[in-house]
Parts: structure tokens; sequence; C-alpha cells
């Protein structure tokens, strides 16, 4: 029987914390359900006392079942004098709805002084109080001593009654923060080790990375006794980051024999680490330990033989165990059984022939190579294979659009497109305005199509997102266009990819438009009376 | 007396085996020069065997004095059956000249069986002779025991019996290497102090970076008694990287008292990383830990309060130590004492009073509030406080712009931007191309205004970023344009706000060439005799 390592995920409230880092709240719903497929045990979402939009998360969750996770708010001990069920704060934990809260509470002697201005017994009161509090009203607690590891350094007995009077409040968890991100591993274990001599509460580890450390950290801490780790997806969060749970988790689980997640669920890492990246919109550094492009790439002549023979020689794990792969020539049968499996998952049927899959398989590469990615953008990879199959009708073809953006000296601006396309042997040409130049080419060519494609008219986009692939061309770089499109509640996502960002917005848009087509027939299209019908609404 | 950790700096050999990084000949004698100002005691420059460019950075390097460093050549041990001396390898070696080679050689017994194919006798007898061989000549050397961790799990006897050939033929440095980079700290620290206890041979640590720990594992080696440690500038190499120097050194040195380099060289650490990064065209991430852009940036508001007022309560190490700076970022400006606090930090020299701060604040919060952003954008930052306290002078202004993309029938792309500007009371029309409408824009702009001002001319654009900001919008919603700019090795931000992605842009572009001729002062813009003089030059 494997020892278990709770997962506690904060990608969602101190992932945010983090330069650059901004997520709606659909955002957050989004990963929040990706966490919980993958076996995330805690998801902290967010500090419902501290702004609106965090609020408007938990609210959301109330309706979103969730198969797992246990959904967490994170917020602090009630202020100095303040009875903890008079406190705002923890009232507004309370609201939230949740059945897991994290709660803040100092453990280092000179944050009571001088940061919070009061005495070492009253911080003692505000964190028994407050856990006890949150207690009495059924909830799972877990009290997280922030900068414990300095504290403990600075006055250990200080620290440690800290702990004691959370404990004797009844929480749940008691997690040990590093939280300026500087202690070292040797520390970390010696610290865990004595703390878990005198406490009986499962103990967790908060780890930052301001030193390069916190994946050694974490593993230190579970190696000395604690029983839960906290970090973020892709390590996200203030200054260096917190600890990243997407290295953690296979050093864990293979390396350490401990149990985290089912091994079906280990194999989505990958994916659930390019995910975040994609709705966050952060570039993934290749060289990403596990996860990354180019953790399993194999450049150097020596190694790709000898991986060639004994993957072992030059790889610490198997890729995949964890979702990715390797990136020596991809052995091509490998390549076709994965796609067929691919062709299953997206619910096309296509019967193709070992050439036939062998071309996609081909042309999957090249395209990736170019900058595509399919992994977040399934429509356009479904098309790819149908077209493949010879099973997708093109319905209509573009034959050129302008797009002309003006601002005037009253800086006034305007946006305009002409499309002109085929559509049923048909020659369409129209034109829109919009506010800016995608949205311009958008509307022309819905205008042009919603005549001919009446399910058009019910579908929007619902997310558009640029980045640039070649971050040293700056604006001559290469950009990848990802949209998602809805109707009916079903979405779906497609890419394109250009050193022109219209260009790739175009493929994009267009391919969101046929996956449609191709997935509601859209019969009605070929009764050329309706057609001509409905010319005289849409021209407006 | 503080015990010393030697640096060995493969930046330019390991390093280069990192996907999508190569350095020419020059980029290397660049770096080299500077490693050896910083304090690096072996700069290992390429393996002369294997290609005639590392041939030529040693011959390069032979007229180059350094005043610390020993530069150091790689190579293997000689190939089975083939002695030493008629080894074409080992003989490269010599030929480069150096008065340090590292050979790498086989410890794992896996390794010498399958990939090497000879005996465990013979392999012993190669490192023997190659070491013995070049010792013979008069050179310093280190003998790499490649994939070591590894071979000595699985056969330990025969992995110390390839250490002691190695120290018997008289290695200077034996040097671990975690080949794979799969290894765990408490493994590392273990495996190195027996070795220890049977090897009288300096021992170094070789780290790679698969797990996430290879700065742990350094540390670990370390401590348990190597003296060395090999890694490269900002961890580049292949898969995951090599072990991150710029993390080690100021761990070793700050936390755990080694003495590695002087603290001037330590205080040149950020510059060192960025100037290796910018070289090797590398984006920096800026959560890189010690160096990174926002290792010491403060942004919740209660860590803000308290950084002010004891740096120690949110900062393991003073930036100062390692030449980065602390950030207070803009979002959680609240007051007049923290904007005049980030007009200093910004180097601008604004006197503004109460009730002028208070505008600013306000300006600052109305437009984070439309969707800017200053944290990464400290350049636009600094132009508005400036304009605010009367300090700017308005150099041009923009009369209008057109801008027009075309697809045509035979799906050729163009995009074209027309540009109006006033500049020095004369009125600039002026139009390019490019490959994209951002683009076209860009060179536009440029165009116009490098003959009024030509320190534009090197100034250039390294990256670009697009983020929509409310993605229920999709194409409609607004986006910001975040733009890095560089001239002679100083970089500055930009951001533009809007619907539409080009007037974004534009925002940005324009506020990044005022930023530039602000710093810059660029006076010879105002004689008109040089002007005139120049604009036959441009007008291409």
């Amino acid at each position: 029987m494997k020892e278990k390592v709770y997962l506690y995920d904060t990608t969602l409230r101190d992932g945010t914390q983090g330069e650059g880092v901004s997520l709606s709240v659909e955002d957050k719903v989004k990963i929040a359900v990706k966490l919980d497929q993958f076996g995330i045990d805690f998801i902290e979402g967010g500090w419902p006392g501290s702004n609106p939009k965090d609020m408007a998360f938990f609210e959301r969750m109330r309706e979103i079942p969730l198969k797992h996770a246990v959904v967490t708010a994170f917020g602090s001990t009630c202020r100095p004098n303040v009875a903890a069920e008079e406190d705002d704060n923890l009232r507004a934990l309370l609201e939230s709805g949740v059945k897991a809260a994290a709660i803040f509470g100092k453990s280092w002697d000179l944050h009571v002084t001088d940061a919070l201005k009061t005495t070492l017994d009253e911080n003692l009161r505000m964190v028994a109080d407050s856990v006890a509090f949150l207690k009495s009203r059924g909830l799972t607690v877990l009290f997280l001593a922030e900068h414990f590891f300095d504290g403990y350094k600075h006055n250990p007995v200080y620290a440690l009654r800290v702990l004691e009077a959370a404990e004797e409040a009844g929480a749940d968890w008691i997690v040990l923060c590093d939280t300026n991100g500087g202690s070292l591993p040797h520390e970390i274990f010696d610290t865990v080790r004595t703390v878990k001599a005198s406490v009986q509460t499962p103990l967790g580890i908060h780890p930052h990375n301001d030193g390069e450390l916190a994946v050694a950290n974490a593993l230190a801490a579970v190696q000395a006794g604690a029983q839960q780790v906290q970090g973020t997806i892709n390590g996200i969060g203030e200054r260096c980051g917190n600890v990243n749970l997407v290295s953690v988790i296979p050093n864990l689980q293979l390396k350490l024999g401990y149990d985290c997640v089912a091994p079906e669920q280990l194999k989505q890492l990958t994916k659930l680490s390019r995910f975040v990246a994609e709705i966050a919109n952060m570039a993934m550094p290749n060289n990403q330990p596990f996860v990354g492009n180019s953790a399993f790439a194999h450049k150097g002549g020596i190694h790709v033989s000898a991986v060639l023979k004994d993957p072992k020689t030059y790889e610490h794990i198997d890729p995949e165990l964890i979702g990715n792969k390797r990136r020596v020539l991809v052995s091509e049968l490998a390549g076709q059984s994965n796609l067929l499996a691919k062709a299953e998952e997206l619910e096309i049927d296509v019967a193709l022939d070992r050439q036939e899959a062998r071309e996609i398989v081909k042309r999957i590469k090249e395209r990736e190579f170019q900058g595509y990615q399919y992994e977040g953008a399934e429509a356009s990879l479904t098309l790819m294979l149908l077209e493949a199959a010879g099973k997708l009708r093109q319905l209509f073809t573009l034959d050129s659009f302008k797009i002309l953006m003006e601002k005037t000296a009253d800086q006034s601006i305007s946006s305009e497109a002409m499309v002109k396309l085929h559509v049923n042997g048909q020659v369409v040409h129209t034109a829109a305005e919009g506010n800016g130049p995608v949205n311009a080419l958008d509307n022309a060519l819905r205008k042009a199509l919603e005549t001919h494609f009446p399910c058009l008219a019910e579908m929007y986009l619902t997310d558009y997102k640029v980045r640039v692939l070649d971050e040293s061309g700056a604006t001559a770089a290469k950009v990848r266009v990802l949209i998602e499109s809805a109707r009916d509640g079903e979405k779906w996502s497609t890419v394109g990819v250009s050193t022109n960002v219209i260009e790739a917005s175009w493929e994009a848009l267009a391919d969101s438009i046929r996956y449609l087509l191709w997935k509601e027939g859209c019969e009605e299209a070929e009764r050329p009376e309706q057609t001509e019908a409905r010319v005289g609404i849409v021209n407006h």
C-alpha cells in the first residue's frame, strides 16, 4: 500500500499573484474542472473577502459538480482585537459556501510585532479563535503558518506555539509555508521532522521558488513526514513562483513511490500543464521539466542511437507515463495507431489505410513544426482528418478579402472588411465594419455565409487568443491565433498560424465555421429559394 | 576562512546542445570574456574533435588574455582498442592548445556493454590510458564520469572502479555526472559522500535539470564534499537544461557560506545572466530566481507595506548583493510616497506636489481599470509621470494612419501602412510594407522618424505580446499589447489598450519611441540642416 500525498492546487489564487497573470471567472472555472479530472484533492479558488471576482467564482462553482476535488477558499485569521465571528474576512469565507477553508496566520514573531503590530499572545488568540470558529460551522480547516521556516529559525518556541494553537483549536491540516522561498532542502527536512515530532495534525508544505529549490523543498518536506503539497500548475505565482506541481507530482509518484493520482490521470499531466498555460496565455518554456516540448528531445547523435536501443540510457522516466513523448523520429506505426485512437476520441468515422495515416501524421508534424498546436484546437484537427479521409465537402471557398483600417486626423478609428467568397457556385461579395480588423473580417464572413447557412446565426465566438511564437522577431514574428466558438452550449476550438495576425485569425475563423457546418450538416443551405429569401433579411 | 567551490561553466559547449541555442565563434568569445571577469574558474569552450567552429574558438582564445579562468576543451576517452596516443579525438584536444581538458568516460556498465559494445575491462583501460596520456602532455585533466549516479545504482563496484582508474592515472578532478538529470537530492548526497570516502581526488558535480532538481542536486553534492560545480548560465542545455549556475552561485555563497567569487563580482550576476540571454537570443523568464525582473517584485498590499518597513519580511536575500533590484508593482501604488519611491526607482526627477501626485495615482487607477498594466510596462509609466510633471516635450504627433491588408484571389497577402506625422513643425507623410499590419505600421513609423532621430536606427523590438482582456467579447474584445524594445543592451517595455489590436499596437509603439527619445535626448534631431542631409539617405 503506497502512502498518499494530498495535492493542493493554488493556481487560481496564489498563481494569479504572478506578474502578468490574469484569469477571468470563466477561465478559473475551466481550470478547476480540469484540475478535478486530473485528481487534485484541494482546489483553492480565491480569497472571497478580497474582491468580487473571487466571490463570483465560488458562486459559479456551486453549480458545477466535481468528481473528487474539494473547492477551498483562502483567507486570513481574524484581525487583532476582533472576535472571529465579527470578522468580515472570516464571514466572507462562510458566505462563499465552500466546505474547506485555508486561513493563514503569522508564525514569525517579527511579523506579529512589526507588521501586524500586536502582541504575541493576541496572535495566538487570533489563530485559535479563527480556526475554532470555522470548525464550529462545519468546515474543513487548513491552517497556513506564514513564514514558518524563517520564524522557526528566529524563534522556534513561538513558531511551534502558533502551530499548537491551531492544533488545539481543531485544525484539520497545518501547512508550513516557506513564504519568502529562500529555505534550503536540508533546512526544510530538519524543521519538518522536528515539527512532526510535536504536532499530531497532518502537515502540509507550501514552498516558493526564490532559490530555484521549491521542488526539492517539497520533496524534502514529504520525506520528513508532510502529507500535503501546495503549489501551482507550471509554478506560476508571485516573484519566482510557487512550487511547480507539474514537477512535484511525477517525482513523488514515479521516483519516491508515493500515491498522488491514478496512473491514467498522471498520463494527463502534460495536457494539464499545456491547458493551463494556454488559458493563462503564458508561453511554456520548451525546456520545462517533464512536460516541455524538449524534455524528451534527443539531439546528439550518440544519444539518439542509444535511446533508440534502450530509452533508459538517456531518459530518466518513460515520457508516456506523464503523457509527454520522445522526440526522436516517432515510429510511423506508433503514429498511425495513435491517430486512429484520436479519430475515435473525436468521434469521427474515418477508415484510413496505412499510407493515408502516414500522410496525415506527416502533415500534422509539419504543421506543428510551423507552430500549429492541435491540443488546444481539436476542431481544426478534426477537419484535417476528415479532409484526408475525403469526408469533408468544401461548402465555401475564399476568393479574396481586403481590410482597411484608418485613424484620421480627428483621431477617430474605423475598420472595414470586404470579403469575396464562392458559396454553392455563387459569388458572394459583401462588406462589414467592426471595432477592429479581425472583428470586421469576422462580421463580413458571417454576413456572407449566414444567408446560405442559417445555423451560423446562432454561433458566436467565445474566446480569441493571440500568442507570439518567435519572440525575437517581435512585430515581424509568427503568431498563433486560437479561437473558441460556441452554439447551443457546445464549444469547439480552432487554430491559425501566420506572420500576419489577420491571416492567422482568418484561418481560425474559417475553420470554426467549417467545423460547425460539418457537425450540423446544414442541409437547408442547398435550397436556392431559401437562400434568396434570406438575402434580403441579412443584407443590413 | 571560507571553503572554496570551483565554478566550471559549460554554456559554450553543453549549453549549445539546448534546442534553439546557436552561438557564433564571436558570441562565444564575448561570453568567455564576461565569464572570466565574473570569476568563473573553468570555461569549457567546445569539443575540438567534433567540429571546426569549436576549434576556431580555441584559436581565437589563444589571442585573448584572461585574468583568472582556465579555458578548457571537452572530449571523450579514446575509442575501444585504440591507444590513447593514436586517438584522433585526444589529439584534437592537444591541438586546441588548451591547458585543461575534460574527458568523459562511461561508468555505467550497461552503457559500456550495450552502447559502447566493449568489455568492462577495456573501458577501464580506455579511461586510464586517456587520462595518463593527457597528463603526460602537461594538461590539467578532469575526468567526467558519465551517468555516474545511474551506474552507481546498478553496479556500484564497477562505477567506483572507473573512478579509481582515473585517479590512479593522475586525474586532477573527478566529476560525477547526472547525465539523465533524474537523480534526487538525497541520492546525490549519499552517493557523493560514499565516493568521497574512497577517492582522494577532488570531486565535481555535473547535474541536469530533468526533475527540476538540478540546483538542489548541486548543493547536495557540495554539502557531501564536492568542490566543483559544472553548469551553464541560465541553465541552458539539452532537454531541460544543465544546472543553472546563476542560481547555484548565490545559494552556495550567500546561504551556505562557501567562497565562489568576490562580492563585487557577485554583484554582476544579474548583468551576466541578462548578457548571456541577450547574446544567445533567448527570452529570459521574468520569474527566473535571483535575477529575473519579477524576482523581487512585490504586488500584494500587505507585502508592499511590510517590505518597505523591513525588506527581510518578504525577501530571502538583499537583491543588491547580486545586482538585481526591488520593484514595487504599480498596481499597488496607494499614495504619494509610493509614487515618489517609484519615480526614484525609475531614475526620473519629478517634483510633484500632493495634488499632482493624487492626480497621477487617480489616472493610473483609471487606466488600469481600462485594462492598462504598468507592471510590465515601466517605460509607459515613466512617460506618464514625466508628462504629469511637465517634463516631456512632444517631439512628434500623429496626424493619421491608414492600413491596407489584402488577400487576393491568388491567395497572396500584402500589408501596407501609411502614416502622417508632425515632426519639428514639418509634416512627414510616408508609407511602408510589412509582413503583417502591425509590422507595416512599425516600419512606416520608423521610416518617418529615423530621419529626424537617428538613434532610432539602433533600436529594435524584442518582444510583442497580445492579450485579450475580456474574453467573452471574442474578436470584439479589448486587447492589451505589450512591446519590449532594446538598444545597446538596454530594454524597456510599453503598453497599449484598445478594442482594436492595431490601435493598441500603435500606442505601445509610439510610447517605445518616445521613451527612447526622452532617455537619449536625441539633440541632433533639432538641427534642420542635419535633418535635411539625412532625408536623402533614408528615403529608400
